[in-house]
């Protein structure tokens, strides 16, 4: 039942909340200085007590891979990493925990540095949130003190991996499931953790879902906030006596109350005999359940119709309960199927819908949603495409939120520049040797308007230019190479971060929901489909021609 | 480096903080009543307005199935499901988000009735929480008004699922390791979402895990937290001008500074020369790096010995700054590697640790610590036990956190009687047919001590009996079935909340923890073991004999 659809405005309401100081909040109280591996304070230690708290560098954050065996990726978390950085300070508990967890050796005045310590000489450089990213393409560069920016590591990537994780898969749905068809998050109760469940239920939204069940992330995100009832609502009812004489529903049109038991009873002979099911075969139990809901939502009336059986009982029932509706005014929505056959049962449904139509001359009978919800993955959805399926609605959990396929994003954040010094981590693992300095990232694209390659270059050379060739070598196999004439030009880096303030928008929800459809547009098909997609060019190298 | 080892006391330190009310508190403030999905209020609504305020169900949590093809689980999660319980209520602007977002039709009386709801009325039957569980067997049987008990079911499933899947992954991994090894949970940065993060810290060491790299984890819990250095602090030192003239350290002995730098570079020429490794191919950024950490940890010192090579460079800058620490009364305690073969690597470290300890007559040389942490996961343990490893020590993130094997558990949460009467949820899946009414359950033993078999049965039946013969059947497959003589019974459920209380003893982790050990103790071995286990065996059928 889509109780918020028109009663909660979905505008500008994602802003982030500032506190008493003017500073926003994460949206989980738990992301705090302390939420990080230890190796960052003995490191920071270490650094200080070798007098390196003058020495300044530069940190990437980047994938190496995409996930879910695709060749893109969505970057998410960047608002909770600003608020994160904006927030950041060790409390008296913290330091006083800390000085009784690391050896008694330490300095004390170390504590003194660290009580100290924020992030107001740190400098962040960022793709815009919900930006489809590739792989080696840092997503932020986190500049500054030493010490400092190393701290951060943990969190950042905390805060980075699953966002972009869940944004990815999210969009991976609603690619499958097209357009027009309406999406929602489900998956609460089998997510990693509480917080699992709210991120999941922020981030699949910014992917492209249209709602979820999570009523939390409703009030904090302003999340559209969808749900029906169980089976347990079903079986709860056993016949109508459960309704304890409570069935009367006014009529719209008369303003009088009318006993919607015995309007249903009424409808229940001539459907049955329009869709040939034997009335004593459906649920008496399910039906007095329905009507009770009809009673309690009659302008929100969608059923769940599998808890004994589609076609012999839910349907009918169903059907009874909406036309009963109808004679008073109110439209039902639609049904939930939550087991079986799904491309089956939906196209079963959408034909009694259409013969209830005909016969009663009600259009709109036709349209009522189905809404489909059993163990619903990526390849699901393909299939039942595949299978002219009838679903106007998924309702998904365990597999969105837990990203089932793949549920670790592997971020990583790379020491490249040091005291002004590229550094390079070398690695047997070629794919693993990082682009050392600090670098700029364009991407160009075609005439079309597709994104053609992103360009990685040292920060210091001139940006590419439109209308200008450009040759793009592969960043580790020479002979790769490709001529590229941008016909735009997108620097991906603006700056988020620097002096202690958030220097650029923060986008709410909404906008970097619309980013994330906006970027992928720009995207080939060939490199966004399921089956084999190809990968997208990044190139480090390149020489203007 | 094990700071924690010996500051901090790991005793009763993780018993609930009360808080001013004298009640206890969630480890994460997003627990809270609207952690939920849409369906339960609406569902709420619907009961309320039929007039079934006064109806009483009972609702059975349970799972169907072993994750990780294994044939046992850990339940987890009771302690902050039971402060979740005493802490419910919704708030004036849960209360006032509901009215605004639920449809305008809904009555304002039903608000004044959610506003004053708790969990008063609601009694929780548990098996202990760290308890060996099985399939089908109730974790949690809740019993109370059919209106709360139903609202209970998403955070009730959030609270459980992950922590149990948690639990069992730590458990299993435990069980691949053996009891000598170490194991440290190193995932946060992977996590699914800050609290997917301590979530993971708490429940991994409730599993079985020594410690965790998350600072909060053991700021909050009381968790040993360990940690080092990453590859970016040994990458940030080029040559020895890095240290700053930073390189002397005390002489436990003598209590005068000594330069460490210049007794590192006294010995790496005799240990080069024992280790047949060449002083000029070992690096001087890594020799500089690990100096400086020396100096700051000198108790502590663990060193990250693969950035470079570990044959021919980190072990070589090992030796040298652990003998330089030895002459200084200090002693090394290890290293850590993070690539390559890590069996191969492991043998080879030993064995420059043991030739260098017979050289110089320092046996403890011998038993320095090897840490490893790259990817590690439980089959990479298999594999390493049978190649000989000489792991002390593994550092385990992705795969542990996110549980990649199976990244949720399918706990449910199933109505089972309402008003006295049995419901069953019919389904063509026989394994998805519920066991109707309110049951207990009963732990039968051998004269071996270890456990037979679990027995599910009405709870108004007689308990079974040590020494008398039951009859046990397969609760769907009629024909198999085994008599069974208990040598001991334990009943598996305790009353863990009544009339808005906690009833039991509340255990901190460290007894969660050792009844994880225990309890797996009494479970045969070929139930437990990684390859085809053998399932346990549920009856839900008895006749007494």
């Amino acid at each position: 039942m889509d109780v918020t659809e028109d009663s909660v405005p979905v505008v500008e309401t994602t802003t982030p909340q500032a506190n008493g100081d003017g500073k926003f909040l994460n949206h989980n109280g738990i992301v705090q200085p302390l939420l990080t591996d230890l190796y960052q304070i003995t490191m920071a230690y270490a650094y200080w007590k070798s007098g390196r708290i003058k020495d300044v560098a530069v940190f990437d954050l980047f994938f190496r891979q995409n996930p879910f065996q695709g060749e893109f990726t969505i970057f998410a978390g960047l608002d909770e990493c600003l608020k994160f950085l904006q927030n950041f300070h060790y409390s008296d508990s913290d330091i006083n925990y800390l000085r009784h967890t690391l050896p008694p050796s330490i300095e004390e005045e170390f504590f003194v540095f660290l009580r100290k310590l924020n992030a107001h000489d740190v400098t962040v450089y960022a793709i815009e949130e919900g930006s489809v990213t590739f792989p080696r393409v840092p997503l932020m560069r986190v500049e500054g003190p030493l010490i400092i920016v190393q701290i951060l590591e943990t969190t950042l990537l905390t805060l980075v991996n699953y966002a972009s994780l869940m944004a990815t898969n999210a969009a991976r749905y609603r690619l499958a499931a097209g357009k027009k068809v309406r999406l929602l998050e489900f998956g609460l109760r089998r997510a990693q953790g509480p917080d699992g469940g709210l991120s999941a239920s922020k981030y699949s939204y910014i992917g492209g879902f249209d709602g979820t069940s999570n009523v939390l992330a409703g009030k904090m995100f302003n999340i559209p906030v969808k749900g029906t009832h169980a089976h347990a609502y079903i079986s709860s009812f056993s016949n109508f006596s459960d309704l304890q004489s409570k069935q009367m529903l006014m009529d719209k049109n008369t303003g009088k109350e009318r006993d919607m038991l015995e309007l249903a009873m009424q409808w229940r002979e001539p459907l049955s005999e329009l869709l040939d099911i034997m009335p004593d075969e459906a649920s008496e139990g399910e039906l007095t359940a329905l009507i009770s809901f009809a009673i309690a939502f009659p302008e929100g009336f969608i059923a769940l119709v599998d808890t004994y059986d589609v076609k012999r009982s839910g349907l009918l029932n169903f059907c009874a309960v909406a036309m009963a509706l109808n004679d008073l005014g109110y439209r039902a929505i639609g049904i939930r199927i939550d087991s079986g056959d799904l491309a089956y049962l939906s196209n079963k449904a959408r034909e009694v819908f259409n013969k209830v139509a005909e016969k009663y001359n009600l259009p709109w009978f036709s349209t009522l949603q189905i809404m489909a919800s059993n163990d619903i993955n990526e390849e699901t959805i393909l299939s039942l495409n595949e299978q002219n399926h009838q679903i106007d609605c998924f309702a998904i959990g365990t597999h969105l939120v837990t990203c089932q396929r793949q549920p670790a994003l592997g971020c990583v954040y790379k020491l490249v520049e040091i005291n002004g010094t590229p550094r390079i981590k070398l690695s047997q693992d070629v794919v693993k040797v990082t682009m050392p300095g600090r670098k700029n990232a364009y991407r160009l694209y075609g005439a079309d308007g597709h994104a053609l390659i992103d360009l990685l270059q040292k920060s210091e050379e001139c940006p590419p230019e439109v209308g200008v060739r450009v040759l793009c070598r592969h960043p580790f196999q020479e002979s790769k190479r490709a001529y590229v004439i941008p016909t735009r030009v997108e620097p991906l880096y603006k700056e988020y971060w620097s002096k202690g303030e958030i220097r650029a928008h923060l986008p709410n929800l909404n906008e970097i929901r619309l980013r994330v459809q906006n970027s992928l547009q720009t995207i080939r098909q060939d490199i966004k489909r399921n089956l084999n997609p190809t990968p997208y060019k990044v190139s480090n190298i390149k020489t203007f021609s």
